[in-house]
């Protein structure tokens, strides 16, 4: 296939659907904008997890039991850091914490995570481009019922538990898409919204100034994260609910309204094809669920195709 | 034995001497104060490997192999940091990063490197106290014949290779012994001078203000670390040549003139014992090389046993 393509995506479900993309497009072909308002800091590392979930899973070195870190990994540091009193509630292997540690050093020296992130996606041999959303820090704040939460205290540490109200990306405000971010979306011929958590992985993207609508002037593609009413993986549909919105294709779709140009969902979800049409949209029904690596590539070769056919079309 | 010791000591040799004086001895009776003129920041981790090499000894969790490092270490962060194109010269171990990382976290929050240092000896299980001789930065600088190296690009990164000139401690002047430094040794019956580097693992200790001083006031036994003109590890024979002096045990003695009580020197060297002698010291003849943990213990026993038959006497 040939279409140039920006693909948005957070942690693991963006990260096998970017995977699929790029086994189906030439590496120029695609840039994946990945979420940065999980990123935090912790151990006086510079953590950030969706863009690693991303390198990992192009470089073919994701873990497939869990779908975040990577396989074959080992624990030793995170069970001498317990032995130690330290902290341990956010999961460091061995290997995963080079890249925390080495681009830690180069963020020190002064280097963008832009350029970081450059270095290590050539460091591990994968071809396509990965930007993240912003160089500046984004900080994703989970308002929940027991107060403000930052991402991985919500996420990890207390494992979504809390009922959430609201989300606020701390430091939005002044944060630039990072470079080649605008270039990218304005370039493509369709844009890809992963599908990840639309409350915490792509509205933080959509959410840097000038995204949104560079996003807006081009035919969009997304693939719902919810699936039969529940997401895939994490707590979308969980933070639907606590939203007062009954989770669906339809819910991911009107939570994107404005910049659908077509959607994709999966068969389990078909009774919900009419009314997705009725908001104007195009639907593309078929297997959305990716277990395998020919599921990513099976998938993305159908949202290409779809994404293809949608060039003319308005956003609903 | 019942005797009250302050040990100084750098890495490897040291750590074995203090590892089997706190085999003889009751653990509130034994204080290692300990160098860290080879500490250094790498990676952005505070790194203190004489400290490590002690509390790693002292818990049985050092690789018996090398002296330093971990015993059943793994690599695997460090090999992903070659493969990320990052600093590999300083061989970071899995298990003893995670000291590192969690030292590097209390210092940040305003620890002193003694209470991390505490921290540590406790959750490893160590019961001997082990002081840095500083809780402020000092840097062992080797003026070589290349310019000035830190200690850690002398030593690890160029193995030693630059002829020595003469060596700094940054930061020395203005250095305070840590707490307890001072009283350990004022209270001691003996200090024991272990078999480290005169010039690069005991002279910052004795420089740091004020130890010489109270180190002078105790009766004091030096352990050679010059065994039959040799080093028994590291560059201690290189540096006595590199600087006109040939290695020896009287050289040693030499080099801690106005210190000792009483030195102990290995079998092979007893053709020294009158020499030794002339310079007013006592001297003990024993076997002084520890490959076993029953060598560390048995001469321990006769360091001790020797201090302690020495309290009366005068420094030379």
């Amino acid at each position: 296939m040939a279409l140039r393509v920006a693909a948005l995506a957070g942690g693991v479900g963006g990260a096998k659907l970017a995977d699929g993309l790029a086994a189906n497009l030439a590496p120029a072909d695609l840039t994946v904008i990945v979420n940065t308002g999980d990123d935090f800091e912790h151990l006086g590392l510079v953590i950030c997890p969706d863009l690693d979930t991303v390198v990992y899973t192009l470089a073919g070195m994701a873990n497939p039991e869990t779908g975040w870190g990577r396989a074959g990994e080992t624990w030793n540091c995170l069970a001498t850091l317990g032995i130690l009193g330290s902290e341990t509630w956010f999961r460091l292997g061995d290997k995963d914490l080079a890249v925390h540690i080495e681009r830690t050093r180069r963020i020190r020296l002064g280097q963008s995570l832009s350029d970081t992130t450059e270095a290590m996606r050539q460091a591990l041999g994968v071809g396509v481009r990965i930007l993240p959303m912003s160089d500046d820090p984004v900080r994703t704040v989970v308002e929940t019922e027991e107060g403000p939460l930052s991402f991985q205290e919500y996420f990890v540490a207390r494992r979504c538990g809390p009922k959430v109200r609201s989300f606020r990306f701390e430091g939005i405000d002044t944060a630039r898409p990072a470079p080649g971010v605008l270039h990218a979306l304005s370039e493509s011929e369709a844009v890809v919204l992963c599908p990840s958590n639309p409350w915490v992985s792509l509205d933080p993207i959509l959410a840097v100034r000038g995204v949104r609508q560079a996003v807006s002037a081009r035919p969009v593609v997304a693939v719902s994260p919810i699936v039969g009413g529940r997401a895939v993986k994490g707590p979308a549909a969980k933070m639907f609910h606590e939203l007062g919105i009954p989770p669906s294709a339809r819910a991911v779709a009107e939570h994107y309204r404005g910049l659908l140009t077509g959607m994709v969902i999966d068969r389990q979800d078909r009774g919900e094809e009419a009314g997705l049409r009725s908001l104007g949209t195009r639907v593309l029904v078929t297997d959305t669920v990716m277990r395998t690596s020919e599921d990513r590539r099976r998938l993305a070769a159908e949202v290409l195709e779809f994404a293809s056919s949608l060039a003319e079309r308005r956003p609903v």
